[in-house]
Formats: C-alpha cells, sequence, structure tokens
C-alpha cells in the first residue's frame, strides 16, 4: 500500500530546482515517485508517493538538501 | 589578447540556469570565461571572453543549446 504525502516548497523557480528536488526526494528509503508542481516565483506543491510513512523531518532535510524551503506540510 | 562579447539572455532563473548556460557556452572553441550576471524573472546578462572573435550565431546556438534565448547581442 502507498502512501502520499504533499508538501509545499519555496524558492524552486524552474525544471533543474524540479530535478534537484525530486532527485533527493527519490534518494529516501521507501519513496516511489515524486511530482512537483511548479509555481515559478511562488509555492510549488510536491507530491511524495511511498511504500511507508514519511516524516516531515525527513521531507525537510531532503529538500533543503537541494536547496530549498519546506513551507508547508500539506499544500 | 582578449575578447570580450557581452549578449542579453532571457529566462534564466537561478544558478542552475547559470550553470547550464556557462557550461554550453565554455565548450565554444576559444572561450577562456564566462560569467552571469543573473536577473531572475528578467534578462540576465552573459560576458564571455575568449581568445577570439565569436559570432553572434555560435552564441546564440550554444545559448539555445542550454534552453535559453539571446534577446540582445549587446547587454
Amino acid at each position: 500500500m502507498s502512501t502520499t504525502t504533499t508538501v509545499s516548497v519555496s524558492g524552486m523557480t524552474c525544471g533543474h530546482c524540479v530535478s534537484a528536488v525530486s532527485e533527493e526526494l527519490e534518494a529516501i528509503d521507501g519513496v516511489e515517485a515524486v511530482a512537483v508542481d511548479l509555481n515559478a516565483g511562488g509555492i510549488s506543491t510536491v507530491t511524495i508517493t511511498s511504500g511507508k510513512e514519511l516524516s516531515p523531518a525527513e521531507i525537510g532535510e531532503a529538500v533543503a538538501e537541494a536547496g530549498y524551503l519546506v513551507v508547508a506540510n500539506e499544500a
């Protein structure tokens, strides 16, 4: 059974940002897919599908590793 | 003797865009250095230092290869 987690991320402006965030999130154990609804200049919505529950901390750390900030844990 | 060429490029929004454009321009034969003054959401200024004169066509092609557009051949 898969779990879907949605977070709001600021500062993403282009497809390269999408790639950077997606790569970091996909590296989390259990993550199956990452979808980004890019809103350049605003708040982007990132949806993560995983085989187990993800903690806000591990998502926040992965996004920060890519250089961006989770601004809300529900989009 | 080095030549400096300055062009205006649209659509660059972040450091990843700067890297992409710089890499393509640095791959042109004779290019020694590339400096980008990023103006996210506007027109960025790209300064290219080279050991020989560069044609607008080869600069335009390299920028397009990275996915962006030269909007003026002088910044």
